[in-house]
């Protein structure tokens, strides 16, 4: 049986490994179009702000242990029903890879918005370790860039205004939504933007750029609102999109955003041909339906769940519940679930409440407080969301696992106060702060209901 | 209704605070021995440590809300067929107390071995704030001790052990076990001895005190294979029992250790009166049978269960997984469930695989490695119970209540890895390290029965 996979990240890789892992001897070869297989993407901005500082060490792999890596090679089309896929290698020459079972892993790619100016010299993408080593070459050259222009207010958007403040850059920050990062709720995303002011990074919320311009040496970010923001280069980082244009030649079924649909055991319906990663829907356990949510923790799972189905297997990808953590500079904001306006939106009835509690008791030393907003449905009490934000060491992301986990398993807020939680005075409370705001949730049910 | 709560520590005051929730009117006594009611026992080593200067901060609440607090108020008897307690007051004289409803919440007391020299003086046990008032006070005599022998590698003697050291005083722990502290399995116990040595503390483990002596000024803990520790004081800590005599005379049913028996209601079987706290037996979800297990989760949560019973609701104790932590220096070590060798005595056939991985990619600085022993049932692949050490924090603490979620819900170790767990460079890999521990564990047992 041979294999073929496309594309080398961590949806791609990880299916490979799992094909191998019952018998060495079935051959798989992974197609990448550039040379970089199983790269930690997310590990990005943290090479480009210094904290790591050299690039080789974002690589989650380097041993492939008998997968045949096709580095540089770039598919140009799939026939599904000649089950051969067409790749073009860097010097233009054409090779014909035949397969028996075919996986899709295309991932994701950089929305480049359709402005002017979004190719003047200075403007940057950011996805592929290209983009990367482009932008950390633009950083090093001479003279340094002393300022920068980011656009966009997501994940990557404050992980490289970070970045860039490290580097010593003066940083402004434009983005759509006001406040930013609407990946959590709105009281949130301005704790975000406060610790961004107290970091240096000046912010212009709720501009739509609509050019960017070059004017005596220097780049400008013009749009909505009077914006214009001047910077030595411009990151343009506002999203991505599932990489799906050879699926769509091939005629599999698209979804959500164009990405490909897939069954829980990855089948794209076209026989023999799988897919895994950002280039797919993902099923959501609490939305109990598909939606588009790249994330490298799903990318990893479908990845398993596609190589199993590859050799026959019966496991299920269990689906999401969207959980996310960000850190920025001292802070770290927490998600898991659905904010209070995806799930009214979703057609529950929730209800939010927000507490504040210490990390850990406060007559141990170093007790910080934490900010907890629980959503839940007003009608039967299950838990619908979560949210954290505190200080970084705080264990944050690991307390949002413990709601991801209630979540996977359907309990109501309530049932969350049963959990039998760890407890010592240096990480936490008798009832962990996890516990402190969902009975304080009940508290607050109890009294709407009353 | 007329509600009497014996015992003022976090079992008796959650019942009473539950009470006075939906009906502030409720009159409810709380009757307590000392004068520190819902004081953090747990907190007293940092006290005498130094690390929590004032003592005072070690109350969870000091606001009661109308309930009626009688300090100093022992309770010599119960009349339950007359619905009436005893009490005697610190001047002697005696109190009758009436009620309609009675919650025993006596906690648990420090086992006092029938050692020769228990009374001498410098030998001290740790239990309640006088106590630790007491042995604050010798830290604080002049000259001051330059010595300790702690005789227990508990909890509480290896947090005191860990105090000692930070007063400044040379210390020597004397274990029955061998290695110290039986709540984790031995290879972890070695590497928390390895810990305390870096730190300066001197270990006899695996010797049983005979004797304590006073020789020229010092004391001296004499045993088992040549056992003779030379302090100027000694601290006793090995273990506690539940404080049950009263309910023993009321002629309530005790089981496991003499603790109280009760259903999940916290009803003891005799009409209105509940128990709750470290003084009853505790449902174990994994072993679905009761144990002795004294801890303040378990305390507090019964004790809302109980207050709940007592107002005529339904909410049952959801029962404990058994999940602890300990901080020690400068490492963490925290369960959950069973160890290997209690899930072979309770009937399963247990496989503990232990694993190293990064708390967070290892890119990103400060990445530190954490020790995983996962335990799941080679039959049906249950998970039974897991263990972690490792840095302080590297979120340890709310790690474990990953796997305790886990065992809540009677996961099976596989179905662990496809948990959605939170993701940034800084925090984990895509595979959190539990999932990597729980994918080593599924690796191990199909290797196990192929």
């Amino acid at each position: 049986m041979r294999v073929l996979i496309i594309g080398g990240s961590d949806a791609g890789i990880s299916a490979a490994l799992r094909i191998r892992e019952p018998d060495r001897s079935v051959p798989v070869q992974v197609a990448l179009a550039d040379d970089y297989p199983n790269w930690s993407i997310c590990g990005l901005p943290y090479y480009l702000g210094g904290e790591t500082p050299d690039w080789r060490t974002l690589a989650h792999r380097t041993e492939f242990e008998g997968i045949e890596l096709l580095r540089g090679h770039r598919i140009a089309s799939i026939d599904v029903a000649g089950r051969l896929a067409s790749a073009v290698k860097a010097d233009g020459a054409t090779l014909p890879l035949p397969y028996d079972r075919l996986v899709l892993a295309t991932g994701a790619a950089p929305v480049r918005p359709d402005l002017p100016g979004m190719e003047l010299p200075g403007v940057h993408l950011l996805h592929t370790m290209g983009d990367a080593l482009g932008l950390g070459k633009t950083l090093e050259s001479q003279p340094h860039p002393r300022s920068a222009v980011v656009v966009g207010a997501g994940y990557i958007g404050l992980e490289m205004a970070e970045a860039l403040v490290h580097r010593g850059l003066r940083v402004t920050l434009v983005s759509r939504t006001d406040p930013v990062f609407p990946t959590v709720d709105p009281v949130f995303g301005q704790a975000i933007e406060a610790e961004m002011h107290r970091n240096g990074v000046r912010i212009r919320a709720g501009c739509a750029v609509a050019t960017i311009e070059r004017t005596a040496g220097t780049l400008a970010v013009c749009g909505q609102n009077d914006l214009r923001e001047e910077g030595d280069l411009v990151l343009v980082a506002v999203g991505t999109r599932p990489e799906t244009h050879l699926a769509r030649e091939a005629g599999l079924k698209l979804g959500a955003r164009d990405a490909i649909v897939t069954d829980r055991a990855m089948r794209t319906g076209v026989p023999d041909v799988f897919a895994a990663g950002d280039c797919v829907e993902t099923w959501h356990r609490v939305l109990e339906r598909n939606v588009w949510l790249p994330l490298g923790t799903t990318a990893h799972k479908q990845g398993r769940v596609a190589g199993e189905t590859v050799l026959g297997g019966g496991r299920l990808f269990p689906g999401c519940v969207g959980t996310q953590v960000l850190k920025l500079f001292d802070i770290v904001a927490a998600r898991t679930g659905l904010l209070e306006a995806e799930a009214r939106k979703a057609g529950f009835e929730p209800l939010t409440v927000e507490t504040a509690a210490w990390d850990h008791k406060a007559y141990y030393p170093g007790a910080r407080q934490l900010r907890i907003r629980v959503t839940g449905d007003r009608r039967g009490g299950r838990l619908l969301g979560a949210q954290i934000l505190g200080p970084w060491q705080s264990e944050i992301a690991k307390r949002i696992d413990i709601f991801a986990t209630a979540l996977f398993h359907g309990m109501t807020v309530d049932a969350v106060s049963d959990l039998d939680l760890s407890y010592a005075p240096p990480f936490a409370s008798p009832w962990d702060p996890v516990q402190i705001a969902t009975q304080a949730w009940s508290a607050a049910k109890r009294e709407a209901c009353a």
